[in-house]
């Protein structure tokens, strides 16, 4: 008997973060984040876990455009399946039907995600590697093998993203000793939250500092004297500390440009998402206006196309890649060789639910094998739903800990998936206040 | 009692396409043609109908994102909705749960699309006009406010909309009279799809010369050799009317220039998505370089943002909207607007399941209020699935005919709906071979 996909088990799982505001910014007053979670199960036993991450309403429709691409992994060979990614990725993504929703953006391509993810964490699982181990030891054929360069040949042709990971071999070993030791840069969010009070944006941006950080970000964009007045807070508090700010797409070019340099005495690393994350030649006017402060972009950004133009029209200089939005694994390996032949630093996305799980892997592929260098890298910490997964990411001096365990530590604990199944968990269905206990979501 | 919406009723309607092949290019070669479908009611007995189109599989998922949009107006008061458009499209697309799925792009943009043609819809039959008429009709500050411009104001500032549509009053009338009289120029794709034989292709094309269409199109990018054993039939069949060639994003951006600089000898008038709908700056390389063919785009082109940029970067001759795919009548009257400032056709996009019923209005009132032109504007037809709608699409002498019918032209026939539904219809359930008679889509 072959060892088949027998198992695709999706579930709606919602955490009701807007009760605290938490994650609150100049577009999303109050998400619930979520996952459009999946369990895909094989013959022998064999599992793998993905999921699109969300802000709430719409994690129904999410697990719909999964659940249309179940017929294309269920009952397929887990071999064939694993040893040729790039031919799945292909065939979920192109789907001659299933395009048209996209084709290759929203919800139809963030499902693809899931799937893909959860195809490349079975095969760390099988491999019985952490995935960014197990990128870092494929040979470089198979992960250029893993790309659909269709679109992408005008910036990188496979032969280049081939001579790129050979040159990534030399020292490898050494930056793998380096991360297993002394782990991956971080900064934090968890300071700027519009919904926070002074007393504890200040409080959270020193501890933030004090924790070893690399950065604190503070989202900006609903008022520009509130914004001058946080900011003043926020410096004061940290010193010299890196500070982003982020607009999360809430202004027009122009718009994008005065508010910026309206900032510009409190000296941000960068500004993320100063405009639409379409807008590729708006990136680049604001980057022209703006510098030296840095314009950084992705989390809503929807293909390898897009970013290929942001780096073509030299829009960014921070490449933010989120390892749910785009097509999983195999189009953010396509971005990550990208953003190193043209130079430029990636520091993910992530926060949500699992995003800084999922991410942290692509970081560490990219600092072992493919740009060596943690310079002016970082990958974005919230710290927030960590619990609720079986392998959490772990902070220590403002650093990721290299995971260990096989996987993509996609997978969330059992308990959690049904605690906050959405409508009918416990934690939707019980009124917080008659509620306590372990939860400190919940309630208050 | 106020007039409210009270009933929103979703449909799954498929029709079978595949099975004869109608509507096969590169990339889709067994469509589905389907509509997830809208009709809205209001307490005082009026309806407003909409829809996105899909080739088959996700219609479902189609369905479920314009479900998710439900609460945003079931409830609500009619005369508020109707009259604040602009509002209605910001509070639909720019939900701050659900905009995470998009933002503004894919499924759940073209469910705000389905929702907001049906509100434009109803809003027509209750002023007793066809939409084109509607919109030539109202104040132009109202045609202003319908239009998000976040994000477009380093290309269109609503000053510049203002005056473009004061300045389009100039000779209104008569462009109305004329257009009544003598209809709007249409273009077929009816004798180009790749499934067909030669003696097809050939009788079809020169019946669509001799039926008076200004261009015909045939869709390319399988095979070099026999895209030119095609394009010399059609030629020689059609003499020197225009031949529109389509790859539907089958190239990257180098293979697109050498293909269709391999099909100069043909003449063709345009080539239509050459590579991926969303590579702006791809779209522009390979305009430069296939001069003086033309280079046209949009049906997969996913909101304003993106129509900006190419018309920004002077990536397109030809801007092809679709009704159904941005954020409905509102941005499409902002990408038409944009059209008019920059100078660029609009030749939209259509076929499929009533997309030429809807977007000719659109095209109507380009020409009677904003560009003033058919110099070089033309609407694809295609002769698939007009019968199942209220208020068809008439073609005479190649031209569409102005409809008079209050609305959008959206309705489906109630029988069709339930002929076609989705997976229980008889179209669905009863095997072709048993059936027979009216419909000469089943069976053959």
């Amino acid at each position: 008997m072959t060892n088949r996909i027998t198992g695709f088990h999706t579930a709606d799982v919602r955490f009701p973060t807007s009760r605290h505001r938490d994650g609150s910014d100049a577009l999303n007053p109050f998400p619930d984040y979520s996952a459009a979670y999946l369990e895909i199960e094989t013959s022998e036993g064999d599992h793998g876990y993905g999921f699109a991450f969300t802000v709430g309403r719409g994690n129904d429709v999410q697990l719909a455009a999964i659940e249309a691409l179940r017929p294309m992994v269920v009952g397929r060979d887990v071999y064939e399946l694993v040893s040729d990614l790039g031919a799945v990725s292909v065939s979920l993504v192109g789907d001659s039907q299933l395009r048209w929703l996209g084709p290759a953006k929203g919800a139809i391509h963030m499902a693809a995600s899931a799937v893909l993810n959860s195809l490349w964490d079975l095969k760390a699982r099988r491999a019985g590697l952490p995935l960014w181990r197990l990128l870092a030891e494929l040979p470089a054929a198979e992960l250029v093998g893993a790309i659909d360069f269709r679109y992408l040949r005008d910036a990188l042709t496979p032969a280049e993203a081939l001579d790129i990971l050979e040159r990534g071999k030399e020292g490898k070993e050494e930056r793998v000793g380096d991360l297993l030791a002394t782990g991956f840069p971080a900064y934090t969010t968890t300071p700027g939250w519009l919904g926070y009070d002074d007393e504890k944006l200040a409080r959270l941006s020193l501890e933030a500092k004090n924790d070893g950080f690399g950065m604190i970000k503070l989202k900006v964009g609903l008022d520009l004297d509130e914004d001058r007045r946080r900011l003043g807070i926020a410096r004061a508090a940290v010193g010299d500390l890196p500070i982003g700010i982020d607009a999360n797409q809430a202004w027009g070019v122009a718009e994008a440009i005065d508010w910026v340099n309206g900032l510009r005495e409190y000296e941000p690393y960068w500004i993320e998402e100063p405009t639409s994350p379409d807008d590729i030649l708006g990136h680049a006017a604001v980057r022209r206006a703006v510098s030296p402060i840095r314009v950084a972009t992705g989390e809503h950004v929807h293909n390898a196309v897009m970013f290929k133009q942001l780096l073509q029209a030299q829009a960014v200089d921070v490449v933010q890649i989120d390892a749910c939005r785009v097509g999983g694994v195999n189009e953010n390996l396509a971005i990550l060789l990208m953003a190193k032949k043209f130079g430029v630093a990636v520091c993910p996305h992530a926060g949500g639910v699992g995003l800084c799980e999922l991410v942290q892997h692509l970081s560490m592929f990219d600092y072992v094998a493919v740009s060596g260098t943690t310079d002016g890298r970082m990958v974005e910490y919230v710290d927030h739903l960590h619990e609720h997964f079986v392998d959490p990411v772990v902070i220590r001096d403002g650093r990721y800990v290299a995971p260990t365990t096989p996987g993509m530590s996609a997978q969330l604990r059992p308990e959690a998936v049904l605690e906050y199944l959405y409508p009918s968990g416990p934690a939707w269905v019980s009124p917080p206040a008659a509620r306590s206990g372990s939860d400190a979501l919940i309630g208050g």
